[in-house]
């Protein structure tokens, strides 16, 4: 018998753990709260989380924790020996070395960490929206927006296993200041945090007046979820601001086309969810903005097959390829 | 005895062919000037000067046709079946297919064609300025910008063989128009058709007073050139310019290192050798506009060890890897 594969990732609200078979069938699943307190060194909460929900699995498949492959998709820049190197989203565990928080004598556990969005990749492009497609990018729309790339096949993972870190490509050099100490990173524009800065734009340049009087007048009580909601009911002013959003989430793609001629991209994440008309508008800005449009085969803007899931079924992929 | 590689590299102005030993020495050389006239098909003047050098070293070094290697770099989007898809800089040899312009069975000709600055990177990275590492890009700063880069080892092609069109990637969203059709193209920025127009701008705002006196007041006369040249002799002025261009170069390797995590970037192409202080303003640039790079290793900009050879020789490499 193989050995059982346990994928787990790590989101900024929850702890999500899957066990899935050979086949990609997802035969069990656990989640708990994701904690944010800081424990007496960086990560050990998260990796008690884990633990918890890795065991729980074993315990309920009636399988020894040395019996499991597990694979770890977290938040930030994940070092290719295990180290979470940065996390802007999930500061409790910055820095933390989760190879060594995971693994001890005592529990004999085989497992691999990678960046949840290379674990994404990974489910879309083995089992998902992107199989068979060689050349692909994950693009993950939450408050941030992270990327995986799939180049030739193979997973882009970089120097030192940074690679994909594509919220961070400075699209606008003269835009708004971003947290990571940039200016006009691509996710100020095109994730909810983007919704949320053009709906307050819009809102104060008089460009949602009927949005503004249902909040009384308060401009600035007009929220993200009340354009993607009116928008999703046809009302013209938040369909503009979709369309907005759409046109950047276009522009980013278009860079990346061109950077690396993918022909495939997979977009997921709460934004997606929350806002099914967001791909539509991608789709029509696109081909005006690739370099080139004309002589290339059609970009192909798909959503998530796995949806929330897919970070954790990549990395019990991941943690089969890797370690059996 | 393995055949002799022979790389040729068409440029806007020539076309250079090297003839490699299995060492990477050059053993022999030979260049004519880039037909520009439009032949009766697409490419056929470009073709017929590319066999012109070939024949050349084949005849000199007696060796028939048919025991070369050959390897073509060309400037602009090269499809994986050896179309020249689009090609600004060469629109007489645009949409032109050199896999069948060039072999036929009369010559037997064995040719392998690629983007030229896809064979630049491979040549500094098997040979050169990149030898033992295994995430690189090549960035050539001509009048635009080329790339070429290789992942993992790998050279990344992309879907269509597209991929590294670095230059056309968005980093001003408001910038101004590029002639692909998009707008605020690093090239735009970063290249010497940035210099020149950052150059216009800078006299037009007043930032370049001795120079424009130099030329008599007139503002429109004052050149990239002047610039260059003024700022390798130490004028404020002149260095201001270099550094701004530094900045934006510094920009666009700020975001291929978010999205490749590459730890080495090759720079090459005429502009580099116009002004040596551009690596220098770069490299003061850098590590203020890369995320996280508190924790990621130093990133290493380094100037091309080929230079204006690089695509030949890389030409020449691909054809032995390939077709041997």
């Amino acid at each position: 018998m193989s050995a059982l594969a346990v994928g787990v990732d790590v989101g900024g609200t929850k702890v999500l753990a899957l066990a899935v078979a050979d086949s990609g069938e997802i035969i069990d699943r656990e989640r708990v709260l994701t904690p944010h307190a800081t424990a007496d060194y960086a990560g050990g909460a998260t990796a008690q989380a884990v633990l918890e929900v890795v065991t729980a699995l074993a315990t309920r498949n009636n399988v020894e924790l040395s019996d499991l492959v597990v694979g770890v998709g977290l938040p930030g820049m994940m070092s290719r020996d295990g180290v979470l190197v940065f996390a802007p989203n999930l500061p409790s565990a910055s820095g933390a070395d989760f190879a060594a928080l995971l693994c001890s004598k005592d529990n004999s556990l085989r497992v691999v960490c990678e960046n949840d969005a290379d674990c994404a990749v990974v489910a879309e492009h083995r089992l998902g929206a992107a199989r068979g497609v060689n050349d692909v990018v994950m693009v993950t729309l939450g408050t941030g927006i992270g990327g995986g790339i799939i180049s030739g096949g193979e997973l882009v993972r970089g120097r030192s296993g940074f690679a994909g870190e594509i919220g961070h490509m400075v699209v606008d050099a003269r835009g708004p200041r971003c947290p990571c100490g940039g200016r006009g990173c691509w996710e100020r524009y095109a994730s909810g945090a983007g919704v949320a800065r053009l709906t307050r734009e819009a809102a104060a340049a008089g460009r949602l007046s009927n949005l503004v009087a249902q909040r009384g007048g308060d401009i600035d009580a007009v929220r993200a979820e009340d354009v993607t909601a009116a928008a999703a009911s046809g009302l013209e002013e938040a369909l503009d601001v979709i369309d907005e959003v759409g046109w950047w989430l276009a522009l980013g793609i278009a860079n990346l086309a061109a950077i690396l001629d993918c022909g495939t991209f997979v977009v997921g994440g709460g934004l997606v969810e929350a806002s099914t008309l967001l791909l539509g508008a991608a789709r029509r800005h696109l081909s005006s903005l690739v370099e080139g449009s004309h002589a290339r085969g059609e970009i192909h803007l798909v959503a998530s097959h796995f949806g929330e899931q897919s970070g954790a079924v990549g990395a019990a992929l991941l943690a089969r390829e890797r370690l059996t």
